[in-house]
């Protein structure tokens, strides 16, 4: 098969895993009175990286590829190892983790968007599947680790930005634009949205109920 | 195909997703303090109006229905928004929300159940698909609040209502019992079941401990 | 088809799934005060008993083992209710619950990791596969009750000795050991890691970060 989905490079996908599975192994850190051991750290990473993915497939009613090689697996529990030992550096530029875990979040909704699109979803599913792409493994680590889940309060525009993410695509897609191209955008439209929430504080509205 | 399955009328399905997503949307509405924010009352929705849907294909090894069409999630979304801005209102009218609740419960129930039977699983996976059709949303939607998962309590005969409406769906089918009765049968004894708990306050007994 | 995964004996997966559901059943009695129902229990105990495989099954693409049989859910529910109502017993001989639940991890670990072996995956989601069936019911289980995720935190050596098994079985495969000497190995090796922690209080390390 020569469709776009298989010719992305592995690189960017495993790149993605990688710095979910950094930022991972960073929340995790935080549960330091709580005794995580090294196995729990790399759990947690792998969640992160793979979960999505491996939901997305669900949906998708087919294996997830994250069991069809070695490098995922290898790229997501590595990064959550080295995540954790070298935390201290990585606190210290904590600015630029923002913008990698961003621009990972855009990669991870591309994947999953353009994924549905050659499995020929409709378009709500296909905003699903890129948005649970994105996010859902960030979910499962909330839920792993007994934290509040992130993305269902207000603060984060963190699944918004993937389905904003995954709309532009699919729209670029209608209009006739080229995969790559919109591979390109939906990766910029995903980080613009995620970052203008922790740059400039934007946030969704909480939930409201009509007056009558 | 020309099965009971394919033909059963999709606005049925459709209601019975939309009085789950609408439900979910009020119960989301409690945590209102820990600042839910649109988005995530949607999330909820989808959860509640799909997510037993999605686990009873995932059991049977297929992809899920709600992923064939834009009609699941958009019912599932925009009935969670309604939900969500018409409480005021909804809450007036408890005593209908209840059982409207409750017959959506047990349409869920008889689509499962159904499934389950059209790929020939034996009985009691029939069952179990059936409640965890039914039962399964409110399941992950407990677990994504961080609420406690009310089916594992005393108080709601939430589940057993479904494996018991289940039960009569099976059993009317092996006496015999066209299928569309067999639905009406499986919808009434879940209905039951679940208003005895409302109207009534019968619950399941306690765990206990032989003594010995 | 007659793979050794196939000619396995039936009774020895009943025999791990009832051990899982028993145990299950005594770590849901600590919840009395939470009032935990009759159901609530065989909820738990099918969750520990079955819910390793199903995500192994889900992992491999292909529809739940125990959704084809009777056998697998009436084991489960059938032994959580046995192990609630003789808890008082069970607990008095709470040594040789240790070393059976352990010997069940063992052989949950060796039918997952050999039916990852004949499904040819890769080494790495082999193990991953051979430690979600050991493991994944007691992580749902955790989660299902609102309890801290055991596999997480320092003290159990849970999933890193289905991972050790898992590994020997691999290794054993790999150098053209019979699969029958395989499980064998792959069952001693994860019970003895496990029964080092129940007996010498041996434990994984807990996270740490570099210093620089």
């Amino acid at each position: 098969m020569d469709s776009p989905a298989t010719t992305l490079p592995l690189w960017l996908d495993l790149t993605a895993i990688a710095i979910g599975a950094i930022t991972a192994a960073m929340v995790a850190e935080q549960f330091r009175d709580k005794k995580l051991d090294w196995l729990g750290v790399v759990i947690i990473g792998i969640t992160v990286g793979l979960g999505g993915g491996i939901i997305r497939d669900l949906l998708l009613g087919i294996r997830p590829v994250s069991m069809e090689t070695e490098w995922f697996l290898f790229t997501a529990g590595a990064a959550a190892l080295g995540g954790m030992l070298l935390q201290r550096v990585l606190r210290r530029m904590d600015g630029l983790v923002s913008v990698l875990d961003a621009a990972a979040l855009g990669f991870f909704c591309a994947v999953g968007t353009l994924k549905a699109m050659n499995f020929e979803l409709p378009i709500l599913p296909t905003l699903l599947v890129g948005t649970v792409t994105a996010a859902g493994g960030g979910v499962v680590r909330d839920m792993l680790l007994g934290m509040p889940v992130g993305i269902l309060f207000v603060g984060s525009l963190y699944a918004i930005a993937a389905t904003a993410g995954s709309a532009a695509f699919v729209l670029a897609d209608y209009l006739g634009v080229s995969q790559i191209i919109g591979i390109v955008i939906c990766v910029a439209v995903t980080f613009a949205v995620r970052m203008a929430s922790v740059w400039f504080g934007l946030s969704l509205p909480e939930q409201i109920a009509l007056r009558m």
